[in-house]
């Protein structure tokens, strides 16, 4: 079984539980050797290759949010009830309850919080500092940097999950996990998603 | 008495009680017609005319913050004791306790936080919606970008202030105000700081 999520910066495979990422050129000259099940939230990526075949149709998400990316409906998909939080290029934080999608928020990414500040001003270029006391203010432009990012989107998650378990996937996903006591880290959690949709249609 | 304000983007000025502002060419070709008391966080601005006089020295302000931006010296320089938030092309967050500042942190700016979306992707391409209800989850893209950005500041201002007085100022310190009950709002806050210190110089 191979499955891609494609994002916005690069595309993400679980090929027979082997996981591997490729960037967009990589993508490009990808020639899979089983059907490759897609997912992908990047109007960019447009396969030539006839093993590529997109399962956005096969998920039954009850949501009334309008246009919810196909990488948060995946991510979702597996979950009755808790907090899915997504922290790659994006974070987005979605909120499920019985089974239904009750809405969700999106949050830049680290990498787009640094950059962001960069083009700020040149003042503001630095490399983010997860490795900051929550409980002491900062004291310089790294640290209140990095210390704003970090707890505007963990009080956020905090104040959205109350006592929910919270589920967290993506590239800093398990960094943010840490400052959570009902939290999962998973690395996996939208192939997962892809995975049941797959089986609940009898693809697998 | 003539007071300026250079930022990353654009230098605002207090004349005789009047109030305008200037992009970057307009500050180039401007010519005071009085002495020009003064501060700039942007490493451009380099004024020929001898009647900008730079009063970055004349604040007497008791921070172990090291490279705390002048601007945030002069908006806290009035306040012994509160938050001060300056809501412009970066918010910055710092708090005061006896006239003396404790900490502080940074986020982007609201201008800052939809460039990082756009950049992420273009399907995070929107402009902001203030206008949203923060009781209820988003259901589409535009309001999922704008609560997460709201609600993320906010929380993180109220984490922090408690019972304590917020003075906000900057281009969107007016709108941020709204969400609390214990602030104030003040587009002149960092003029008055500049005007402080330049009465405890004896300049005025």
């Amino acid at each position: 079984m191979l499955l891609c999520d494609v994002g916005n910066f690069s595309a993400k495979f679980l090929e027979d539980g082997k996981f591997f990422s490729l960037n967009f050129d990589e993508l490009k000259n990808y020639q899979p050797t089983q059907n490759a099940y897609y997912i992908s939230v990047n109007s960019k990526f447009k396969p030539q290759n006839s093993k590529f075949i997109d399962i956005s149709g096969f998920f039954e998400f009850k949501t009334k949010y309008i246009g919810l990316g196909i990488d948060r409906i995946a991510g979702c998909y597996g979950i009755d009830n808790g907090i899915v939080v997504d922290a790659g290029s994006a974070i987005t934080v979605d909120i499920m309850e019985d089974e239904i999608h009750k809405g969700g928020y999106i949050l830049p990414g680290i990498g787009a919080y640094l950059k962001a500040f960069r083009d700020i001003s040149p003042a503001l270029n630095f490399s983010f500092n997860f490795d900051i006391h929550l409980d002491s203010l900062p004291k310089n432009t790294q640290n209140a940097m990095s210390y704003g990012v970090i707890t505007s989107i963990i009080l956020n998650i905090k104040n959205l999950s109350k006592n929910k378990k919270i589920y967290f996937t993506g590239g800093n996903g398990e960094i943010f996990s840490r400052y959570f006591e009902n939290s999962i880290f998973d690395k996996n959690l939208i192939f997962k998603g892809m995975k049941k949709a797959l089986i609940q249609k009898g693809v697998l």
